[in-house]
């Protein structure tokens, strides 16, 4: 039984259908989905799904993760939905939520995937905290001063945790004509807590 | 009598007459014309010079100043021009020709700014050090990894000069609601060349 | 009569005098002054001065440039004195204080740098306001994501101000043997205040 | 049977045991390996391995691959078998050479990994194209101008492969008293090719 597909981590961005919903970008990706040390059996929030991109890379990784996407924009729910379609998972469910709405239901879970906050990241963490398992993580990306810095100031005050955070800033060649020209993605920053 | 009137530097980028040119940006300008120490009196040169905005920034630093504007497309000597009037400057002229073409019945030179190399960076760089004065500086601002490469390549041959490089990259916060966004211009390589 | 003496600002880094004191790095300085647009008179504040880079540099601009750099450390009182020494100007004053302590005995100022607010930068902001005349600019440089966020919160509740910020970051290359290796300088934030 | 770990990538970089040597750092790793798609009964070359670090994390994905670590310096060398050890991997085979050395004799190769090219890139290229199975991929982490130039001019002269990269810098925010420190670790190119 092959379990945990490294392989399919790693989706190039142009294969997710994607509208104009803003997504996390492949190498955000994989740095995230790898902090957040998914396995068997996991049960996994992806809360502002957007695109569905993580909970897709997540499901894929095997059929017994279990992934609830939150996703409080209907454009947003109907692209994950067809994303899990076009890449065959199952193991997504889609909550047409606003985080931290419908948290409260879930299971209890092993990984806590944060890419959007609307403006409620504490709210957010708190609950984040009361449903994640001991010894689980949040994975948090974010692209505003403001929810990185709402976030750390959050994270110093629990004493139950341990966080590190960095930036990443990807800068893609592009061939145009005989030249190679460079060209930014903007840095997301990636917050990594997990719960002793 | 006012001279090098350092607070023209940093003209915003919304402010020139563009077109689609690509155009230099603004903190790239302000560190490239500081490498290029321009003074009461120096002749500049401006190769591939777009919209005109590093010719025109120079050429604000004082009326003595001479800028040669070097630019093959028409469309370019067009922008030069138009950002020439809208910023009252007398004191550049355009040549519409592709350089090295028309470099060698310029008055010998104290800068060089090369912003564009049209893929002949090394005939370009060979005929600017002919040109350039004693003590002279030649600043090359590239956005692609062949051009940089074949600049430093070509330096490392000549003994009559120094150089030293390094890339920019600026990250600006746009407001979105009550949150700022950060967003990656383009990372660029700037070169300065020093002739003993 | 000589006035802003452009060629005078990216004094290499290694030519000041330092000691173990963080020092605000030369792309940064030159970028920073840029935006302070010194100008002929003007009265400029160092606050957190440090080595005194960046005082030495808008001293350095005009003689009629009045700088008062405050600084808490007395090793970096004696740095400052050091630099303003071997460049050679008379127009620094140093002040052994920890800012806002100092400010208030100030005459008013056409321009403010904060390199370094002791975690009080919200304090130091409020009198900076006061002190700063009509049309004047106040320029932050801050390394942490705390101070940065601090600062645009003050900001953002203040009316008679705009303002913008960007994030700096340069990669030098360095040769080793026949290559050039690239690193990087930490990012620096750059906020740059008006008063309408 | 648990097959390619997933989790087992992005060992922090202090737990590696590195003297003096330079060493991938762990967000590099964990995107490189990523790219690399290993799989069970990959053949894995390292090339100019360094510490071992890439060689652990690929041994550490299923002891059914088969790493080949090519390192010139003893000093390497010891530090490779030093951490195979440390993470009890049985599955990296030591060879000290300085490549292309060596590689001739190697079974052909699923994934190559190549850190360190010695001045040599072209020729371990060309080299490794030969030794790479079909659909097989390489995986180029440079920090110098130089090889990441020679690297993709030589890739553009083969209509055998398809490649991508691109650059990752990584900014660490470091706790200081109250607050957090931004800090650049250097950037380094990832240079992706698949053998069609």
């Amino acid at each position: 039984m092959k379990v945990n597909r490294l392989h399919h981590l790693g989706i190039f961005d142009e294969d997710f259908i994607r509208g104009k919903t803003p997504m996390t970008k492949r190498e955000v990706r994989i740095l995230s989905l790898n902090e957040a040390k998914i396995e068997e059996n996991s049960v996994v929030y992806d809360i502002g799904a957007g695109t569905g991109s993580l909970s897709v890379e997540a499901a894929l990784l095997a059929p017994s993760v279990k992934v609830y996407a939150i996703e409080k924009n209907s454009e947003g729910v109907e692209l994950i939905k067809q994303n899990a379609k076009k890449f065959n998972v199952k193991n997504i469910e889609v909550l047409n939520k606003t985080a931290p709405d419908g948290m409260d239901e879930l299971p209890f879970a092993d990984v806590i995937l944060i890419g959007g906050s609307g403006g409620e990241v504490a709210k957010i963490l708190k609950i984040s905290l009361e449903k994640l398992k001991q010894n689980g993580r949040i994975v948090i990306n974010t692209v505003t001063i403001e929810t990185l810095y709402e976030t750390i100031a959050y994270l110093k005050k629990r004493s139950e945790i341990n966080y590190y955070f960095y930036e990443v800033a990807i800068n893609r060649y592009f061939k145009t004509g005989k030249y190679h020209l460079k060209k930014s993605e903007n840095p997301i920053s990636i917050i990594v807590v997990n719960k002793k």
